[in-house]
């Protein structure tokens, strides 16, 4: 049983990571998951928000949006309509959780680093993509400051790698990494965020018709696992490690 | 090992559903789960969005909010500040999609129901609270418009019934219905929703320090399922079935 | 004549106040007027805003809302509303004023204290049962922090008791205590607010129909100091003076 | 004993009423109470807002604000800062019940009349300026959709007159129509809002220092009943009666 | 060929500049362009935005607004619906950067301008109307700033005079000071800001209908140079220079 | 004398035109100017807006917005603050007129046509880029329509081309196309946009320093005609013509 675009149930869209794609920021990569295409952007200042002054510690923070056109059909500027939507907020702090996690603040110092993570063009998984794509540009920026010995030397701040990816229940097959059109018709649908050892950050499973069952949470995490550990050969090829 | 309040890790807070708190809804539950309280109205108008005007079907949505001091410390009231903070939205948006799992929108015609679920007293578990407590006050406005004939003889709005507790990782030990103090202390955080035949119709668990296992998620989610079976008892129990 | 409820015109509707309503709250109130509930906490911190600072007096602020489904029809949230309305402002405005008005700034010394009053259930007089409520949860207030010497041996911030209540001109008859229904229909609405010793604090007259004579006013001062009077012994009682 | 600008306590400032001040709007005063200028607009639009469409009746509302520099130091913009203060809130419904209480909605049609009253200057008794004068240009805005056969004829939109003055006490004497300096030392504040025939329409008393008794509220009470006799002449004379 | 008001092309409308209108601020103008009239206040107060202390120079700013119903139909104020208009925002700066194009702000000092330019009455040119005035609010506000010692002996914040006038091509002629009926059919809309030596501050033309040519560019710029000579003249004499 | 970048002072920067860079977009752009990248996209759809309805005429507008770290330092969202910039509504108006000067809204019928033009890295001529790359969107999308019978047949939308270009006055020498630290160093600023027949839609100059006179105007025009001309031909060659 093939999909929509040929690939088998448990294949990846083709996946590319464009380093250093902006001048201007500190790490920057566009991630395309076959036709979702998101720009990542790592801005790196010294300093901190005013309450973690002193602390020792630094920040990291993320924050999505989609373009008006990145999508079928044209969305209404989140600005224009003077409010960020529900489901822009929750991906904004599903990133920045995703990335705090593998971050050791008291090694990066009282630096601050924003996750700008924009999708230019939509097709489906672009919150799975931008977390992939957003921890290259992360480790951009932090090379970067320890170039400049904005961070002390031999500290660590990164503890680890992620990825993520989506999962879904179609027609009762559990598939890998949805585009929009398979998305729109699974029956269950999850992101798993997963470090590069192969151990979970977080597991977001939604019934979107029938509630699921234990075994197909399973099949779902399965191959969730999978995803994510070639997405993590992606990202360290795309690093030069 | 016990815990904070004396209670062993596969145990519930004391758990109460008072049906009927307001006079006015058409539904009205307040809940408690330990000294986590929660008013869950529903309220049913005739008529749908626009949206989804002659398509015959139903709509049913919830708001979470907290009152400003129901924490221990006062916090902005949202309606002050002019927006709505992203952990509002995506609460409110998590309660929507748990409910609506278990509603058939064309048995409930072009009727809408808002659930509005407002913690009153927090001590950890307040969205799985006003997720139990809303199917409650669910129950009660569909009986409400099934008595008035606003929903069509022998339509059955309801699929099934749902119910949802916390589980968290503390000190390596998976437990039930995580206490606030609990909450902060957790290495993993999981919210799991269930429907009454034990399926699942959403898993979020989130690694607030390092990542989870398989095993520990596998740990995390039996917990949950035995939780929300008895609250499903529960949720019986007070509707008289 | 009798009223919709039986009582007589200057009788007020059973009251009830329930101290230590919230673990949390310095001091917290759920008051009853019939079946309007709202639920009244004093939140005290140290310290009080900027423009204060160095003054060596403290700050009493109130806000005032009402739970979507506390009334009849359910209204917007104003939080998704993205603004407060004139009502709302107006209310809080004239509770803060209220209670200001037997607080000895200086002796309270650099702490704030807000009240937030939420209107779980309203049946009219959702202002004036606020205010009464919010006095006791003021005095609780006051209290803890004497306990814990965060205010001066001897001071004493309060100068005062304070409370409140509605009337109103139905079928030309004055009427104490309105509730919904009455207030619907009175020609004349008043919300009086008076210190213990039966001064005014606040006099808010509105001619809802025809304009009002200066007997009528005069009337309904004089239900309105009386059943102040009444408050005051019922907020003796609970706080068991 | 004599007042800062040389008046007795029961003489008002020197009023000012002139009329047509805007050569677009249907009715248009520029009032003037001492050096608090106003200007008042009546926007008179056939229709009505939709949720009163069909009813056979109009709509009268108003709308009040300060220019940011009116007052000793500059104000922000509420335009500026996104939102409106409770303060302009509580006055624009003032100004509203105000003029509606002499308005018969059903003479005037479905026609909407907005009230706009814009503080050029200010000092002290903006509010009761705005209604005196808003009075004025509602007439004028009557009578000119008299005149284009708008308003059904013989139809009497007005019922009455109003005017509206501030009263104070002041070193425990009751004092007519303040000025900025004497209000901000007044003991206590009133507004109060008179019909022609000298019944009242609001009346807003508050204690600013000291809880006032029952005779100074008389006393306040008996100035302002002859202030607005006096405004009620200046109005007349103004509209040429 | 005469104008809608017997004006000849190149003839401005009659010119009012009245100085000392409020008695707040620290400059204050009425000016009149026609029927359009535009009260400019300049604020001075001492100290400058935090972006810009230490710097040893001032700062100007602008803000511009039009009354609700100082145009023929009445429109939304901007303080209601939350938010500043495109419109409003452009013109705002554009009076802000006009003013700043002939201050030292060295020779200012560390305090802060702000011009605000209500439009009472609009009848085309209120932002030329505005940069007008507030130049000569602005020269009486750093007046009363040097009686003060607010700045410094013998320094000159400014540099020189600034005036603004609208032109446009109306049926292929190129006319001066436009009023709102010729605004609305000109085929091109020019603003130009001058300084009083004749040079330029700004120059906004575009194509309301057809795109215009170089020679009818250079005759637009001919007539308003000369009309900004003549509202130099009308600055001057209200300054009594 | 030459610049930062090696080029003349009437040579633009390389330009590059990426035609179909979205697959959803009925016309989407990817614009260079030197390292000024942005993607302008034309989203066509059936329909006007509610006052445009029945009058036979299409809709043409514009959106700008830039990511947050396009430029060197990143900006907060306009999203998040909840408001758009006066910088931004300028812009937006800016390129939304400017597209509209050579639509023939009764031929486009009653279509809307949205231009996204989004920043994606600034250095300098981001407004000229966006319409200049705009216009090619448009194009596109007309075409589409007219392929789809959107469009009447014979009818021709479009009724000219249009360009745009930055030019400015450095150390006293008119310099076409600004790069950021160009641009930034200039004394006059000026934005010209004309029509492939070389004729003038807009004409926006701010003397940033000194005030300009009118021989460096018109040599500031000549460079800006012969730097649209170019682009005019850049266009040409990108749409294949």
């Amino acid at each position: 049983m093939s999909r929509i675009d040929g690939r088998t149930a448990e294949e990846l869209r083709p996946v590319t990571i464009e380093r250093g794609w902006s001048k201007h920021a500190e790490g920057s990569v566009l991630i395309a998951f076959g036709d979702t295409r998101v720009l990542c952007t790592a801005s790196l200042t010294e300093g901190v928000p005013r309450w973690r002054k002193g602390s020792g510690e630094g920040w990291v923070t993320a924050e999505y949006a989609m373009l008006p056109r990145s999508t079928n059909t044209r969305g209404d500027r989140e600005s224009v309509r003077g409010k960020i939507g529900g489901r822009t907020h929750e991906i904004s702090r599903l990133i920045g959780r995703s990335l705090r996690a593998v971050v050791d603040t008291k090694a990066l110092g009282e630096n601050t680093i924003v996750l700008d993570c924009d999708v230019l063009q939509a097709d489906g998984g672009t919150r799975t993509a931008a977390i992939t794509g957003a921890y290259v540009a992360l480790a951009d920026a932090v090379a970067w400051a320890q170039d400049r010995k904005l961070i002390k030397p031999r500290a660590q701040p990164l503890t680890g790698t992620v990825s993520a990816v989506s999962v879904g229940i179609i027609d009762g097959v559990p598939m890998l990494d949805l585009r929009y059109e398979e998305d729109v018709r699974a029956e269950t649908d999850m992101n798993v965020v997963c470090t590069g050892d192969g151990r979970f950050v977080e597991v977001q499973g939604t019934a979107e018709g029938a509630p699921f069952s234990r075994s197909e949470l399973d099949g779902l995490l399965d191959l969730a696992v999978a995803g994510c550990a070639q997405l993590d050969g992606a990202q360290r090829t795309a690093l030069g490690r």
